[in-house]
């Protein structure tokens, strides 16, 4: 009965889990940013039938389905937990809406009034529960949250617009209230995270899409240092689990990041060469990421030499395959499809 | 007699581009990228005398006196030339126009048809001579150009939005096509960079906002590779003309950059620290840049301490004091001044 035990779902190994632990897999698991999504049909088919994208995000049997619908499809490695950034502003208080065609849009922003109500994500949580107990144990649930400073940035400036002058000309000139609004986000975090982890997420990530547009001082004082907070925390709360940061556009600032944070997994954008990030950031640290979502659109030959490429860099390491940022909405399916075939052809 | 003659306003040194040539004077030069626009308000008043923004930038008199302005107000040490970037598609044929309070729409786009013809840009080397004649001897004019990977961005979308997906899908997908239109572009703008050196322009930047958006493949390929062409034909056609690379968000690829385009220059984007940047690129080339527009548009401490750090690692090397990205429009044009009397404070 010991020997029976021991092949239950609990005690099944997780590719993604093994890699973020730092070893080299035999196989490169992989799985996609936003790869539940409008690309797929039974997606759009599923979207049209809860209402509008926060109705979806937060309807637990869809959200649910949504998050699988990839799984099921291509088989990746892992299910990233279909819901948005927004949700926890949204739980802390401030109105947010998605017009439909358009991107988000945030009501006034009150710094003191914040406060998270854990109550309003619990259909997040309910999501998660349905997808870990739906998925095979061989596969990861990933949890995310939006970083602090990227949070900030949809919260002070009211939309999400590329540049976000208003927000990072609020950080300086009011550091002092931003500080709060970044202390208030990083709890709120890692409060987040810690449900989801106790929902049956096995890894989480954190998304700071925004952190390219901070120089050196600031991204160590409101991307790093939030991170390495939080990572501490879940240390903390939830210990073994695995955080990736994921600090989009950090540039030369990556190896600092991947340093000083204590990230298990560090995402890699697709501007950023992989080769370098490995030899900057160490051994021990497992990388995902950088394949170009245009080059995944585009497919054929340049997705095949691309890929090999990618593979080739990260044959002798943790490496978990991804894209640097989401599919983008017009990839044809096909092309994840022959991704996926590429991905499962190759072993180290 | 010979004593008089090396006195004259050719044997005048100028730091901007002795700094380019490798050189560490006592002063740090500056200027800004958008020094002349909407955030001062005599370019207001003159952009209401002109009408559209284009008919400012095709009117000899008035383009060469935006281009003044903030030489007076702030005595920088260079002129930028009062431009744009899509007048050379406006040149090659492409049509191209300015909604006020938008940003630029550019008509349909025939690689085969592109074709420069260098009378269009006539009006923008009048300005140019007229600036470089009422510049003192001491302080350098810069001419300009857009990037083919940049230009191309533009003219294949249509517009600005910032990520340019149609494009970089273009360039994947046609890859034979979108190189013509490189070629094609490489050509165009080494043309148009080498009439206004014969206008007066002392140095030359080659812009490449979007070059962060590019893998590192698609980057030596669209960006690297025109640049340095360019450079070695610049050196032909007018030799000891320095040129500043701009490759903006280039992060970890600006090293290579450096070395592969062979220009005297480069500009630093905000978010790539400089102390990285100076170690990577060897104390030969010239750099430029780095202070955040969102920190001169604040001001206050967080400006007077940015720039001492700034000019704390620049102490010892060449280099040109400028922004990471364009002047931001609501910025206070006291705050540039405060820059300016910090810079002209500023002994090695």
């Amino acid at each position: 009965m010991a020997l029976a035990i021991r092949h239950t779902a609990q005690h099944v190994s997780q590719d993604v889990l093994l890699s973020l632990e730092g070893m080299v897999t035999p196989k490169v698991p992989f799985w996609l940013m936003r790869q539940a999504g409008r690309y797929l049909p039974e997606y759009r088919a599923l979207r049209e039938k809860a209402g509008g994208f926060l109705d979806l995000c937060y309807n637990p049997e869809l959200a649910a389905e949504a998050t699988l619908q990839p799984v099921r499809r291509f088989d990746t490695d892992a299910a990233i937990l279909f819901s948005d950034i927004l949700v926890l502003p949204q739980a802390m208080g401030q109105e947010v809406s998605f017009a439909p065609g358009e991107g988000p849009r945030l009501g006034a922003l009150d710094i003191a009034q914040l406060e998270l109500n854990l109550e309003k994500l619990k259909p997040v949580y309910d999501a998660a529960r349905l997808v870990r107990a739906a998925l095979v144990p061989q596969k990861t649930l990933i949890g995310f949250s939006g970083a602090p400073w990227t949070l900030a940035c949809y919260m002070i400036e009211g939309e999400g617009n590329g540049s976000f002058e208003k927000t990072r000309l609020f950080a300086i000139r009011n550091e002092a209230a931003f500080a709060r609004l970044i202390d208030k986000l990083t709890e709120a975090v890692t409060a987040h995270l810690v449900e989801q982890v106790k929902a049956g997420a096995g890894a989480v990530q954190l998304f700071d899409s925004w952190a390219g547009l901070l120089p050196k001082t600031l991204f160590m004082k409101w991307v790093m240092e939030p991170a390495k907070k939080i990572v501490a925390e879940l240390r903390k709360q939830v210990p073994g689990t695995p955080v990736i940061g994921f600090p989009r556009g950090a540039g030369a600032l990556y190896p600092l990041y991947a340093a000083e944070t204590g990230c298990s997994g560090i995402g890699i954008d697709s501007q950023t060469p992989l080769a370098w990030a490995r030899r900057e950031m160490g051994a021990d640290v497992c990388l995902q990421g950088n394949l170009d979502p245009a080059i995944l659109c585009a497919g054929g030959t340049a997705l095949e030499m691309e890929v090999a490429r990618i593979l080739d860099i990260a044959r002798g390491q943790p490496f978990i395959f991804n894209l640097g940022h989401g599919v983008w909405k017009d990839t044809p399916p096909e092309h994840v499809e022959r991704l996926a075939l590429l991905l499962r052809g190759f072993r180290r």
